[in-house]
């Protein structure tokens, strides 16, 4: 084992689910891979995304004051990686890779047609905490998911989706469905 | 498709890396299984962890200002199950599970042996932005690795540990090696 002070620059904590951040401000529309993010509250819903300053859509979201959480198979999963290769700045993503949208319930926000599960947020509060990425606070106001790939309790089925994990430095993958146990503890 | 207001509890984002948060405080060593965790910047490292406040851990990591993140294979899913069954309120864990902890670098935490990763964290801010969770935000002031686990990226490989997934109501997986796929995008 090394024990080191300090992080480097590292995915130790990968995998990660890689989801898809959807915004539209201004009558434009971006999507950026994210893999920082996390639930943060059952009640009220709440979902956090990290977003270095330096990606198109940061400044998008902080205008628009909402944004969408997308959750691809993993059959998709070149798609998410084109949509982080490039930029907003240069290039309109929804035409690039002919992405189909879906029609959000609630906000003004672009969801993809295709995800097996989608969260619309309302920008509740960001932070840096004096680090290199902004953290976006979204109350999720409303739900897309497919009821054919949750169970009753609404976990995920790897049997009948294979979510999009990330380990970093390109390096996809998905879960191994045969490896589900269910520990009680 | 179901389109919903608001999110029933769910788990549509899983699978999470089922990590386990220590914390010492007042000699009293504590351990709880966390999903909802994210790195939140490279440089500084800040790593955040979602604990609920009727949790045992979340007054003593307040108290401690301090607590670490560890990562163990998934052979260890059962441990990990357990630590989260229990409460510190009624059992030492460490006794009652036989864990066997490593030696900290800079901080006074502790880590679980057998980890592939662990982090040592410094809380230098917490909020619950209105939810039920209360968000923990630590900076990462050392690490340990099995560097025979992460490549020379520090990206973790499948082929030499399996990470442990959880998918919500004790069903826990892990990643397919052989789903492996490199794409740049």
């Amino acid at each position: 084992m090394e024990r080191i002070e300090g992080l480097p620059k590292s995915y130790l904590s990968y995998p990660m689910v890689a989801a898809v951040v959807g915004v539209k401000e201004a009558s434009k529309i971006n999507f950026i891979p994210v893999v920082w993010h996390v639930q943060l509250s059952f009640d009220p819903p709440l979902y956090g995304v990290a977003i270095s300053p330096k990606r198109f859509s940061h400044d998008m979201i902080l205008k628009a004051g909402e944004f969408s959480v997308n959750f691809l198979p993993f059959e998709h999963a070149e798609l998410i990686a084109k949509l982080g290769s490039t930029s907003g700045r240069d290039v309109d993503k929804v035409k690039e890779f002919d992405i189909k949208l879906r029609d959000p319930v609630k906000l003004d926000v672009p969801i993809i047609d295709g995800v097996y599960a989608a969260f619309e947020c309302e920008l509740i509060e960001h932070s840096a905490f004096g680090g290199d990425h902004t953290f976006f606070v979204g109350e999720v106001v409303a739900t897309h998911f497919d009821p054919n790939v949750f169970d009753e309790k609404l976990t995920l089925e790897p049997q009948k989706v294979l979510p999009t994990l990330y380990l970093g430095k390109y390096k996809f993958l998905t879960v191994d469905p045969k490896s589900l146990r269910i520990i009680k503890g």
